[in-house]
């Protein structure tokens, strides 16, 4: 069985409404729930965000750390400022911590090219030992995500570090939840 | 810590879309998904009806049994009879086992009394051993429902009797995600 | 430009939430939204008696006329009774006026059949002069209904009988609004 | 009866989506459709400018004018661009003409001003005689829209200028559709 792959460390130029950065490997012991997203992407905006707040709300900040990647590859003018996101926040009453992906030379910032994200919504769980277990592009339902995320809490509550050496994962991540407990 | 309280076993007049009567003791080994409805109410009809079918869709049958359980306690001449919910299912697409609960003299039909249920929709999760998990009147978002039932499918993994035993779910069922893993 | 078609007269077993029969006829001097359903059709249920409710609140009744046309044409013994359909109604909430389309021996009911449905939901305006402006079968949106209605209402006010006459509307309604007025 | 109030001509710094800048005095003959808009407006997002779109959809373009109006009252750094606004409606797909209102030293740009508009979405209805007949503020139903718009084009082919004079109408717009045929 494929060993899980560690989830590349964020490369983040400013962070937004956290007072201090945050990191990977700093959040170890919790599961995270990463949405990267582009503020002026529909599909982020009616699903992705919605969505995260929601799983915001459903599960104990102890057990869940829901995080924004704002992960800019077109139209860096418009939507490239601090202050463009942080309207934007504001606007749609996000309150979660959210990281600008840090630029890079050919367009793709740094942690989407680190993650070989497809495109914005890409929807990013880790687990509590800091292994990337699902990648998903594009649109995921509240049932699968919410299986998802109690898998990794699971694991916590069971020591995760033990069984997540032993899980059915690979590289592309876990199709959870029917591929997780089989 | 209070005891789990093993589900009541459905009483049950006549069964469609199963070849065979099923209990809740005959499902032992796996998690179940009951969905207490009546053909007429508004709110089984877009919301816990639609929501048991993409539980069904989501996680393995082998993991996850969906059973809808037809507790009629009013208007029992325009959806009491079989013919009647047979229509209602073949229409909604609807086709997973449903049970049309036993009736009663007091118009509150068996199951329902034995449950104690307030109304309809009623979602009931019941684990692996038999237990009554959760139980709620009313609607229950998505990723809540998801994340619950992973639990339990997750307790089979993990081996469920051990566990179940000192589970942190009290006879009012579980509130899951948040309270069950603290 | 080919003549209006005068609307049928409605074949009625049953009223319900009526004191009294309603026709065609009776109603002539203001614009009526009839909707063809079955109780066990989701289309109707989901969107067009919800579509009808709506344009009963957004409308006078001085100008316009909101009946159901209940055309059973299938699981006759679910959905056929008086009392099927008056706890359908008294669950949904529905008040407006709904007749029962008498039966026939051919299993499609005399209303139905003498508007050449093909299924339900119909969506049907009749003009105040009592000819048959528009016949949809499934979805009309918002927007045209609420424009193809605000149309026949104008008629009223501007002397309908006379202006019908002229209209550009055919045998197969009117594909308002943007034909009526060219 | 109130006299109809022309409505004000935009005042526009820049418009996108149409070759040359649009007045209310060119559009003349048509009935319009502006829509208020910020781009960082969620109401605006995800009411506003898909219902000026299903709009543009249902009415003949020789009826209806669509145009959307840009005025930005806050967050001026972040949507206040050309360019912003561009990328806005490049991702949204909008390709309707939208012209982005001037900026005033007070922070409310000069059309919002001329309109004392309340906020965003705002929803205007012009008639085909430049006169001011609905202004709204916030959501405003389909059925009721496409009911106002139908109003004013049925003036169109009545000879809107007439009917207009003695319009049932005022300064508040037209409380269409069940004040606008008493």
């Amino acid at each position: 069985m494929a060993a899980l792959r560690p989830a590349p460390e964020w490369r983040i130029a400013h962070w937004l409404n956290t007072p201090a950065p945050l990191t990977v490997e700093a959040l170890r012991g919790k599961a995270i729930l990463a949405v990267a997203f582009q503020m002026l992407c529909p599909g982020c905006v009616s699903h992705g965000l919605p969505q995260a707040q929601r799983a915001r709300a459903a599960f104990a900040p102890q057990d869940l750390a829901v995080i924004g990647l704002h992960t800019v590859f077109e139209h860096h003018d418009a939507q490239g400022t601090p202050q463009a996101l942080a309207a934007f926040l504001h606007e749609y009453r996000i309150d979660f911590p959210v990281g600008i992906d840090a630029p890079s030379d050919e367009g793709i910032p740094q942690t989407m090219r680190a993650y070989q994200m497809q495109g914005t919504p890409t929807t990013i769980l880790i687990d509590c030992a800091g292994k990337l277990r699902l990648q998903k592009f594009g649109h995921l339902d509240d049932l699968r995500l919410g299986a998802a995320i109690q898998a990794l809490i699971g694991e916590i509550a069971n020591g995760a570090r033990g069984r997540a050496a032993e899980g059915a994962c690979d590289e592309q991540g876990c199709p959870i939840p029917q591929d997780s407990h089989a």
